[in-house]
């Protein structure tokens, strides 16, 4: 087993915020980051996928096809959105790092399957304090 | 002469756009710079300013001091905020690194005074690939 | 499960040494990490936590909670500080990186218990070519 | 358990290619990696090696054990070298940031059991958007 | 005046020697970094280019153009080539950071002006060590 | 002219206080900096020198030559040391990063005239956040 990174960048809007909740909840539970008027991250997104080397080409995956889907796949659809109200996969979901790490893992995971592909983490960094990083549902 | 800088930081949303141009001209100036629903970055700031040192303290500046006034005239009123709607030295204008570090290099430059403190540079790094440095009116 | 890191920085001076022995033998065990007036490091911190999501804010853990943990119980101790002279938790120990670490796994474990969260991993970076990872006593 | 990390840094060309296939089939897996006048990298290598710590120093090893095994069994083979043509261990293989990691492995893994030590990983980064981890063959 | 700064990478062989020169000349003036079969490089390039501010944008200069231009001029040209073998504006010189620097704002410069902005300084960072910066002839 | 900058690292303890001033007052001017057992700091150095490039080499300097000015001179005298008590260049000055880049120009400033090669800045990073820079008494 080997494992591959590819680092990934977008740049997004987003708010915490529950819309069952009062803005007083809100600020109380989320702070600063339930500004009603938005704030956003530069996002670093980390990929690592695992698998055995492809002895004709010393690649666990050519990074040129992981990069097309990841593209296709995620950074198409944040970079230079708002998380809350212009990202299919993130509909009716918190945009807290830890949601947005789930749910980009759930979308690349089928399309890594079928380049051959096992996805191993997604790590997200929000700001150079805080990150995320997820290993699937039964990790 | 000593140089003194100054890192701070903060997250926010923004949109570039004129007001008085149509949706596709927006995006043919601004591409997706331009998405209505915003997007954001975490932008870094770096204060320089000049002095002599005091011969009391070693200090050109004390670091205090000038948190303090950085804190107060810029960090508060951007972080975690929209940089169109939410922010009073940007009213009217374009959102660009480039007038919001003019703008701020406006805001610190008074206050600095009063400390006894020369503004030097105002450089904002929207993204690891652009950043802007300004040294005022006059240079 | 999902994995939050947060990062916490301090500045610290330090000495490695055994009283036990001569300064001689303190040399060639610990070269110049034994001078005796002290050397120093900007020590950054990796504070991993796990555990499920709260569905109602999206977190495994609020930012804000477990930072306020850190700072009272390990940053407000070390930072700006002898890590050999003035900080309870290293008294009698060598301070190297691995101890350090350990000291604060230590610390932390029975306090984020408290508020229903599960630590990870302790990651200490001395410099940026040398740190240390703690999983706790069983891993 | 402690896990302890070193980072090393080498400079060197090399080419991605197959000698049995044709500059045509070489440019249409391995893009302008394959470029026959080379390119090369700043790589950044981090070893991790694992086990208890010593209770005499505090350490899990002496780092300068640990520095004096990579530079003479590693970095002085690959600094400012052709990876493709004058690295033996790397003789007749691809030079893809797997080969290098696993190539790696294998050169430090016994001598670091001569020093009491056990590998934990390989890290390789060959670009800021490009790494590769390797936790041995049974892992 | 504002100063826009604008960050891209290339990943390169090189070697540094004098074809007039012996090997043994070119080992003691060039060390390594003579080596006969190359090393390489992931070379930073930061274009800082100067001007006014255009109102009706807020940008000194649109960087999709400047984008559009270094990529074209420079880095399609660097990128994952042999700076001594495969650049013509490198031909017969000697491939130091120096000079690949000043060669880099040579080929830069009247482009600029073609679309009404000015060169300011060219930063070449070679390693996180070493670094170079031009200003052009007259600075 | 061209600009090139070395940077080297130090790790050293210190302490800001004036002898003079009761430790009250030493904590109300200096805060947490004043630490009576000291506290330490990763200093990162860069040194730039400027010069025309030399035809033979394609240099400014060699930068074996600066390096080794710069070990001897500097990175020796404090590498591993308290600033205050183990630094003769440091001997009865606050050691702010102020005073500490002004003492490291005023070392090496002789040493590289030797070397034909001008002095141009003394940048001192103490953290992440905050740094000095020095281009000598005239500027």
């Amino acid at each position: 087993m080997i494992y591959l990174t590819r680092r990934e960048r977008f740049n997004a809007a987003h708010r915490l915020f529950k819309k069952e909740w009062s803005d007083e909840k809100n600020f109380t539970v989320f702070g600063k980051c339930s500004n009603p008027n938005w704030h956003g991250h530069n996002y670093v997104l980390f990929i690592t996928v695992k698998g055995e080397i492809d002895e004709e080409t010393g690649f666990v995956i050519n990074l040129k096809d992981l990069s097309k889907i990841v593209r296709a796949k995620i950074i198409d659809k944040v970079d230079h959105r708002n998380l809350n109200l212009d990202v299919d996969f993130m509909k009716g979901k918190i945009t807290s790092a830890e949601n947005i790490a789930i749910a980009i893992w759930e979308e690349l995971e089928k399309d890594l399957v079928a380049i051959k592909c096992e996805l191993h983490c997604i790590k997200l960094v929000e700001t150079e304090n805080n990150s995320i990083e997820y290993y699937g549902k039964n990790n």
